[in-house]
């Protein structure tokens, strides 16, 4: 019997948190086939599954994603590394050995590469797959915490990974068991109003921004190593003017250069 | 009582299928309110949330996305649709009422906007939290199906929705309840060892392609209106160079010129 009988899907919806620190024992390996299981059954475009997943349990490539993902310690000690990639290799490479070129010719078509479009949709694919891997993982008990910073280092992860060029590690988790009593609260979200519109996009006003900010900025101490004055000059500097950010925007733009859409 | 005390998890994510046919009722607001709640439970890179939904229910602007979207009529006739936009907007708008340009220039830093890995970082925000809407609405028996051509006509859809520049709608739901006896069978899945691989990515090759897709391409027939001699031709015709395709291709490059991380 699977654990997930002992709690509702809203339950598990509302508790559940980003976990970044997990019990020392690897997974069993049912429930590491089930968070697969669970993946594969996500909606993904036309059917065609463009996305990868690697699973990472090997210690050294684990301390080197730790490294290479902004540093981050507590991803080495993860017993299950999952990395989701945008995939439209599989599908080139079947395009190519189904002599799609030819007929391209034979019916003045054109035959191109994977586009920046592709690539979004393959995105798509991957990160909706992640996520029923979260819901799969959460239900028999293990948690776990989204990586963004594997976009980061294109280079190395190719070469960790063995990516090829139309592969492109959009999404990593980690997951392990919950350790002993260390379930949290969940982070209050911003209030709906903020997030959620009617009919069509409403571009909040200052005074709107300055109230859905309003307990975040009210936890804001002025004593900060940026020398930020106020709460959105901390975050910028903490996020999206970081270093991280900067060596994220390189990798993704030097990733972006094979997806263009050529002729092949 | 809620309908998901009725389910498993398990069963939620082996059982859900994409619903293109829907019950000829509204959603009852406490199931609208439960959707937006399970989305707005992702995790979210930062806690920033980096994305924004738009709930449609007026029957005009979706007859305009069933026709935009590729023309796909069944889109008209979904009680509800919630596209699921990128946003940095929201941000940005915040840093400029924050003088973050001030703060830039008084320490060395840059002001940029946001560039190309922000926008697949809200991208991912955007389909994580559409997953989680979409698990929500499974679990008070409300079936919804993803419509990526939402990343087509670019322009047609900033005006439509009113996007701001750095608003980007990625992917888009539609929701409504199953109708009598319409569960369908989900349809299958490439085979694990062609979609997980441990420790490093496999390329496949021309012979696992083969056995990757044997099923479908006993399906396949040469009397098709594309004279496609094979399945894969067959798909790229009808998929990866299909218009709709090419049309996206234009509609992302063209947005992708407001994600180029200009200096502001």
């Amino acid at each position: 019997m699977t654990q997930d009988n002992n709690q509702t899907i809203t339950e598990l919806l509302r508790k559940r948190i980003s976990l970044r620190k997990f019990a020392d024992q690897p997974l069993k390996q049912e429930d590491v086939d089930w968070i697969i299981e669970g993946a594969m059954r996500a909606p993904t475009a036309g059917n065609m599954m463009l996305y990868s997943m690697i699973l990472i349990t090997d210690a050294n490539k684990k301390q080197i994603l730790s490294e290479t993902c902004d540093h981050q310690p507590f991803i080495a000690k993860a017993p299950l590394i999952i990395v989701f990639v945008a995939d439209y290799q599989r599908w080139f490479d079947y395009y190519q050995s189904s002599n799609v070129k030819m007929f391209c010719t034979d019916h003045g078509l054109e035959f191109r590469g994977p586009d920046e479009a592709d690539l979004l949709l393959a995105c798509s694919d991957a990160l909706i797959a992640a996520q029923n891997a979260v819901i799969a993982a959460e239900s028999r008990g293990i948690g776990s915490c989204y990586i963004g910073d594997i976009m980061e280092n294109y280079e190395k992860h190719r070469e960790l990974l063995n990516l090829p060029e139309w592969v492109f590690p959009v999404g990593m988790l980690c997951f392990g068991y919950y350790p002993e009593g260390a379930r949290l609260a969940p982070r209050p979200r911003f209030e709906r109003k903020f997030i959620a519109f009617a009919e069509q996009y409403h571009q909040l006003t200052p005074e709107e921004l300055a109230e859905m900010l309003a307990i975040r900025e009210s936890a804001f101490s002025p004593g900060n190593p940026f020398g930020a004055k106020n709460f959105g000059q901390w975050m910028y500097a903490r996020k999206t003017g970081a270093q991280f950010s900067t060596e994220m925007a390189r990798s993704v733009r030097e990733a972006l250069k094979s997806w263009r859409g050529d002729l092949i």
